[in-house]
């Protein structure tokens, strides 16, 4: 009787806690799509809104990391629910890092917006941050369904977002070589895409987490070997 | 009797955890500082260390975050002892991604290694990079002796490395300028200065985690206030 009393705590507080996670990745899903949208529309408004909205999203993830504290000390899970619990704390780290990206974007709307718009790259962006949207809404799904295969197809489709980053990445540098220009306002670009593509791999983190608390195994990944920018040579025309 | 034998067998765990910790601070320490000098020394060899060690660290950190899920599950520590296993793990995770940052800055060496090195810019990212790896030694001091003032002491000095960062990014937005042939190899340089201001940032992260251990307190902070790469519009030349 005690046994199941203390289970069925346990089980009501982490409710609890899966709760203020939904509703964080909630918030930063929106974050992700603001971020983008007001590069692209240049509306200073919104950015402002994304940046001061990441202080909520910060306060979830306080707020989450002592619940989870909180209902180890208090119910003294066992194994597998201790582990289900720093999974949580885990997954909110990642949101949390997400939420900071997306702010990162949003600051550098307003330097944008006074600059002449390079050909193409703020629609291109808009899409990558649309697609590391519905991966996060997926992973968090996979998490909630404690559906493997989601999340597996979460994390290949981090690939896609890779290869977006690596095809503006080039873009940028041509742009930047065509007219000096361009300069400031590609490096500015530039960093909004690698911040989107950085998002992806949080969103995969996500994703390996979740595959980690059902399974048991750590998906065998290198994250960062489809950002070819750092190894591809092909890259460096002034190299030869 | 039997409290004192649970409370020595939690100190038992803990100190090998620690161990582990400061095992992975050296060997992040070390990967900062060679990550650095391999760009600057062109040497491919050490960068290629840098490389194959991060595999190291991080199997730290997936050891340190199951022993500490081990010690929590075993020992159900009290309140204030559950804090300090949190904090372990924390403290672990930022050492992670620092690592990554240094493996990253490692795989930009082979490509720069190619160009025509960018006047000063080698060396000015290494003064950057033995700042951070000081700071690290110093959080980590801080840690164990747990002494704040050395904490704070550690999230001063961020300022001077995001004011490093902030004139190299004026630097490299300069020699873009002046003369196109200079831009790719300037990309990758940004992106070893931005990464090393990242890892300034969880190092600063540690030292907030010393301080919550110690005092309860979390710092007030907003840790990305001093890059003004994102706000100065003075960055922004052809802004008017």
């Amino acid at each position: 009787m005690t046994d199941q009393h203390i289970a069925s705590a346990f089980d009501r507080d982490l409710e609890g806690i899966q709760a203020k996670i939904m509703k964080m990745g909630g918030l930063v899903e929106a974050a992700i799509l603001d971020a983008a949208q007001s590069l692209e529309t240049r509306d200073e408004e919104l950015a402002e809104k994304v940046r001061v909205g990441d202080k909520a999203i910060d306060e979830l993830e306080e707020m989450i990391n002592e619940d989870a504290a909180r209902l180890i000390a208090l119910r003294a899970p066992t194994a597998g629910d201790l582990r289900l619990v720093l999974t949580v704390m885990k997954i909110s780290a990642n949101l949390e890092r997400i939420g900071d990206y997306a702010k990162n974007m949003a600051k550098r709307t307003s330097i944008l917006a006074n600059m002449s718009p390079i050909n193409g790259s703020q629609a291109a962006l808009r899409r990558m941050a649309r697609e590391v949207n519905e991966m996060l809404k997926d992973a968090l799904d996979s998490y909630i369904q404690r559906d493997v295969t989601k999340a597996q197809d979460v994390i290949h489709r981090d690939a896609d977002v890779d290869q977006m980053y690596n095809a503006l990445f080039r873009e940028f540098l041509t742009f930047m070589m065509e007219d000096p220009r361009n300069i400031t306002a590609c490096m500015h670009l530039h960093f909004m895409a690698k911040n989107t593509e950085r998002m992806g791999d949080h969103v995969t983190s996500i994703a390996e987490q979740v595959i980690y608390l059902v399974t048991g195994d750590t998906p065998e990944e290198d994250r960062t070997k489809q950002d070819k920018t750092s190894t591809d040579t092909s890259l460096s025309p002034q190299a030869s």
